[in-house]
């Protein structure tokens, strides 16, 4: 019996599944494909014991991720009912080299012989058991002391992955010696790899004892070695995060894993893996992945395709149907706020929107209506000329900071669960159906006390209503 | 100097422009070119004094539509600074002929010499002086008691028309017998119409002395004449509206003037008109007039195009962006509620997105978010399993009706303007950051005394916030 520490890499912000993915709030913590999102998806495939031939067991994750995101990994993890071992704070993007290398230090740091298996958690593989045979089957390089990647044996002609060059074709998944690491291909090169099968797609995927892991980067990457342990030895533990050092961190490298270490590397074996596989890396491989019916349509609940072929229509909000008609190899996915339609050949030209939108000022490049903070989150429902409604919600325990603002007056009225609210020197409970007004200039603050979330509906009135006009005076989640 | 009275029929509410044209709100209301309502342009086309060569004048105009859009007529009416002279409404559709009867017995009532200008709502033309040169031509044979219509030049092989043919091509502009009615032809019919110079396209558009059209439904369409008569003599006033009589109306039968009358007449003629015209018959007609760039782009305030040719992109909510990627003969609407993407050449098809929607029971098929009521309009920004919240705007000088709910609470916060607000027996004023609560049950009332439009919101709480809870005891409107 084996236990294995995953470690998830979620600093990530994408933009070529834009509309749904946006700056501040990616596409690993939306439900691109199924109920759950993909990082939770991600967290749940590498979760558990007992599982494979052999008894294969997960302990708790380690996460990297950002600031910006810590408490949406926190609240996804907790929906999903996993508690994470540790949740290291990246200051900032450092592509994949420097979070593995922390990942690695931590672990070797109370258990060198800790195997550690490194995952994006924007990936989707739905047969989770032949995963865990196929890391099963890695095991036996990786306590030889070796690096261990996974590659997905092509099931089509990709010119958007690089690949893995293995001796020859193998049938039975066992664990072959690299050759050499291919970069993505043109088209005519993609066939010819696709036809032989001693190609893989390079998922990504890594596994190693921590400790041979730190051992790779200090030999194949020395100049990673000392920011990354300066930055994990001033860490500071934050809330149940730890935040890496930004002074160290900055110094580090900003490269990828392949490049830094694994492409050097004389040890690294490669277990294939049969079975599905995307990285979603545009909204093509959402469309494929989302299972095309026999006109190669795919459409959401709130989307009605009407003589389509090869097309994507998807809503993404309750209140917004999409009708398309006559279509042909296009996707179109809405969001309350922004619409992408494009030629499904342009899938990776996503970004040139998300370009196009902040040369315009339009918040829709980077973020939703929707905005989430620690306690819960908010969403403007109507701006008007001296007037703004929102509706928030807080999660139970919750607390907003104690504030005030210049140029706005509030009324709140709780329409679901209890809130206790501060306004000057009075607090009360205030519930379903009860509102308060909280005057301009006055000290207030919003909890919620009770044990379901609470929601209320804030109606601000004043010269102005923008999300600077606010004095903080405490918070509990240590904000300016 | 002649004075004419322009008949404006705007009693339809076609499907075609799904999203923006929806049953309860239907195109002629909505600026689809331009800034002002198709409706509100139709009027004042046929608006002023002093016009044309000769002194061309018209009266205030008589118009036809239902009763579900008086009110909506008369506000924007009111916005373009126009008065009607008469506003029928009709008790149900039926078709052109018997409202143009209608119109033309209305006149004849008080002035048989009265010459009636007879126009859809929704047409475009953006040389109004031409029109009225147009007119002009027309006058002639109008004071030989002759029926006149107008034919618009073809600029292109149009399959969507009808054709008026006349004896030869003209350049004048001068009125021409009519030889006959074709109807929408085939593309080769089309094309060798188009080339021959000896057909118009058929706008429907007439013009004749009240007693004369008159006339020739008593010749050519006497089964029309009874009911129409009775529904007229049998007409009752409301609120400035008249109303034909339902009982008598339905008797009407439900058919074109074409059909019923102008086929058959002997004395029609034909008043070539080669300005630009449309009767904007679907999104490519709207992509058509809304002035393509080089690529053949037309792309709205809230959208951006991005290597996209012969393509509409139209943005109608300012909360809502959309973009296009590599699009090619692509049109793409989008609403606060709806979206619609579609092959340009099934323009004529959008009317299956309407009845897919019917189907599925969504809203957005007939009706928007924002409802109008004779006295402003309310929209829903967010319904929750609770709770609603509503933004409301109240007209000045306007009241809804006294009213109470089995099954929710309000809160009313004023957000804009001063409000009247009666609660059981208390009447307050409420301004603007001033709150004031409903309680479940109570009998109240919510008033605009003031010069300046009033907006509030109105966040319900109970277990059903449906609009069918509410007991009406007073309404203005002499609404159920």
């Amino acid at each position: 019996m084996v236990t294995i520490t995953p470690v998830l890499l979620c600093g990530g912000s994408g933009t070529r599944l834009w509309p749904l993915s946006r700056k501040s709030y990616p596409k690993q913590f939306v439900p691109l494909v199924g109920e759950e999102t993909l990082f939770q998806a991600s967290a749940r495939r590498l979760h558990g014991t007992g599982l494979g031939a052999g008894g294969l067991g997960f302990a708790a994750p380690v996460v990297l991720t950002n600031a910006e995101f810590r408490f949406i990994v926190a609240e996804q993890l907790g929906q999903a009912g996993i508690d994470p071992g540790a949740v290291l704070i990246e200051p900032e993007g450092r592509n994949t080299a420097a979070p593995i290398l922390a990942a690695a230090l931590h672990l070797a740091a109370t258990d060198p012989e800790a195997v550690m298996l490194v995952a994006p958690s924007d990936h989707v593989v739905p047969d989770a058991p032949a995963f865990h045979a196929a890391i099963e089957r890695g095991l036996g390089p990786v306590s030889e002391g070796r690096l261990v990647t996974f590659g997905i044996t092509p099931d089509r002609a990709e010119t958007g992955y690089g690949y893995l060059e293995i001796a020859a074709p193998v049938a039975d998944g066992a664990p072959q010696d690299l050759v050499r690491f291919v970069e993505k291909p043109d088209a005519a090169r993609a066939e010819a790899m696709f036809g032989s099968g001693a190609f893989l797609w390079n998922a990504g995927i890594f596994m190693a004892r921590a400790a041979d892991m730190a051992a790779a980067f200090r030999h194949h990457a020395p100049d990673l070695c000392a920011p990354v342990e300066a930055a994990l030895d001033r860490a500071r533990a934050d809330l149940g995060f730890l935040r890496l050092d930004p002074a160290a961190w900055a110094a580090a490298p900003d490269i990828s894993v392949d490049y830094a270490v694994m492409e050097k590397a004389g040890n690294l074996s490669v277990v294939p893996f049969a079975a599905a596989w995307s990285d979603l890396g545009g909204w093509d491989a959402v469309w494929r992945e989302s299972g095309p019916d026999a006109h190669g349509v795919v459409a959401t609940d709130g989307a009605t395709a009407i003589d389509c072929r090869d097309t994507l229509l998807r809503s993404d909000s309750d209140r917004l149907e999409i009708v398309g008609i006559g279509l042909d190899n296009i996707m179109a996915i809405a969001t309350g706020d922004a619409v992408l339609v494009a030629d499904m050949r342009r899938a990776q030209d996503v970004k040139l929107a998300v370009a196009a939108l902040k040369a315009k000022q339009a918040p829709q490049a980077t973020s939703f209506p929707k905005v989430h903070r620690p306690w819960g989150w908010f969403e403007s429902l109507v701006i008007g000329g001296r007037f703004q409604v929102k509706r928030i919600l807080v999660h139970p325990g919750a607390a907003l900071s104690l504030q005030s603002h210049h140029h706005r007056s509030e009324h709140w009225i709780v329409v679901e669960g209890t809130a206790r609210v501060t306004v000057d020197d009075a607090v009360t409970l205030v519930t379903e159906n009860q509102s308060v007004y909280i005057p301009l200039g006055a000290v207030h603050r919003m909890e919620n006390p009770g044990k379901l979330p609470m929601v209320l509906i804030e109606v601000q009135t004043g010269a102005y209503v923008g999300e600077d006009d606010i004095i903080r005076y405490e918070d509990v989640y240590a904000r300016g």
